[in-house]
């Protein structure tokens, strides 16, 4: 299948959105389906080899669009912070060695018992400048991703795209980008914005999508939903990134326990069906 | 006891805090804990009576410092939209009888099936301008509620205390006015910059506080934190506000399935001592 022809041409699958399949079987199933993308996680590359994966995914014609996930910068305690920071390097070596020059960063949610949101955002900010240089020498960036505000206090410091993008600017633009995911960002008015300015600046360094459904499930962290099943203008959001000249791959991470228990090959075929549905 | 000697003089217990208690047993129990103000909710308040309520409130020498809640001004049915702003005109009404100058509105979400958030935005906007003169006629402002963004799809499309500004600055300031709830904006990053702008408007109609505790329980509208709990610098946030100029009640408004399961007089016993540890 031409994955040009049919729209699928800048499509790519983020490992966890079907995580029933193996790594061999996501690079199967998403050559066979004429997806040529796919975004991978640290975990499931290092057990199966991180070379290894490299050359399947090669060799399936494939493209790595990126790598999650790095982060977890907050810590205030010196010693947790070395240990992140080191995590964080090899994290960027698998990234060069994968062939990806996108590396997804989480920031990190506050320190056990702090309140000190302003304390953790600039240790996010420092973190990025003691990184930067080594993950440019790798022909890697660091991505940063912005998360939804209710991931502030466990998870993610950073929560706006503005926010993400006052981090970046302290840096040049091929060490530092940002991640626009619609999950994260489409309930901010100031969205359309912070993608314009975030273009302009040269600066989207990914485009993931999934939608948002209702009621969140407890803890917030799998409820994610199929495109065109929630609230989310999909396609809105692709005219926007588009606008402020982004034309790289189209990472579809959707974390939903519904699609992991289906067959993997159903669930892709889905995924391809509502993105030419509702974002191209 | 003296309210202000000790430090209690700008407190109000939002009545769902201790939805345990009747309204009965919420006015006399703040009057003997030297608790000086009330939040009050349209349904137990109109099971009670209205001007009963007023009467009851009133006796025990306590303030209603707001009335919860009108709101829901997204829909785009004409009939549905009709229905709305007459239950908001009964909601003035209410709140006029109680003598509070302060009814929150809570906006609404999305229209089932809608992904257009401007759009309701608008609807909101519009629905200011028919409300507001006939709440200023009867001395009550709208207080637009920002809502945390995790509730923009099904509860409320105004998502942080910008956009709450943004649509209240369209009408006089002593029609519509914003509500501060560390609860919705702790995570906002602009949060200080807006405080203030809505301090030089006189728009700051109240200030209300909980903590954000994880993990979020399902459909997270349960999971508010006990002050002192969470991740929220409650006193940073009255700090701000006061340097604003706000000098009007502290409201504490938690929804706590744990505090609900407690004995009221001890729950209220316990928000004193928290709010005068973590607030004052």
């Amino acid at each position: 299948m031409n994955a040009a022809a049919d729209g699928l041409g800048r499509l790519s699958i983020n490992q966890k959105t079907i995580r029933q399949w193996s790594l061999p079987e996501l690079v199967e199933g998403c050559a066979r389906a004429g997806v040529p993308g796919v975004g991978l996680w640290r975990g499931p590359v290092r057990e199966y080899g991180v070379e290894a994966a490299e050359r399947l995914v090669r060799a399936a014609g494939l493209m790595v669009t990126s790598l999650c996930r790095g982060g977890f910068l907050t810590a205030s305690d010196p010693a947790e912070r070395a240990r992140a920071l080191a995590d964080n390097r090899a994290a960027i070596e698998e990234a060069a060695t994968l062939g990806t020059d996108t590396l997804v960063l989480v920031s990190g949610g506050l320190p056990a018992g702090s309140r000190d949101l302003r304390g953790a955002r600039e240790r996010v900010a420092d973190a990025l400048g003691e990184l930067g240089p080594y993950a440019a020498r790798l022909g890697v960036r660091l991505a940063i991703e912005p998360l939804h505000p209710m991931y502030a206090a466990d998870r993610c410091v950073v929560s706006t795209l503005a926010q993400a993008l006052d981090l970046a600017e302290r840096y040049p633009s091929d060490r530092v980008g940002v991640v626009v995911d619609t999950y994260h960002l489409w309930w901010d008015d100031a969205v359309a914005r912070q993608i314009a300015r975030a273009g302009a600046g040269l600066r989207i360094a990914a485009f993931q999508v999934a939608d948002w459904v209702t009621p969140l499930p407890e803890g917030v962290l799998l409820g994610r939903g199929q495109l065109g099943d929630g609230s989310v203008d999909l396609r809105w959001f692709r005219e926007q990134v588009a606008a402020a000249g982004y034309d790289g791959p189209v990472e579809v991470e959707i974390f939903n326990p519904a699609l992991w228990a289906r067959d993997g090959a159903e669930v892709l075929a889905e995924i391809a069906e509502r993105y030419r549905a509702h974002v191209l």
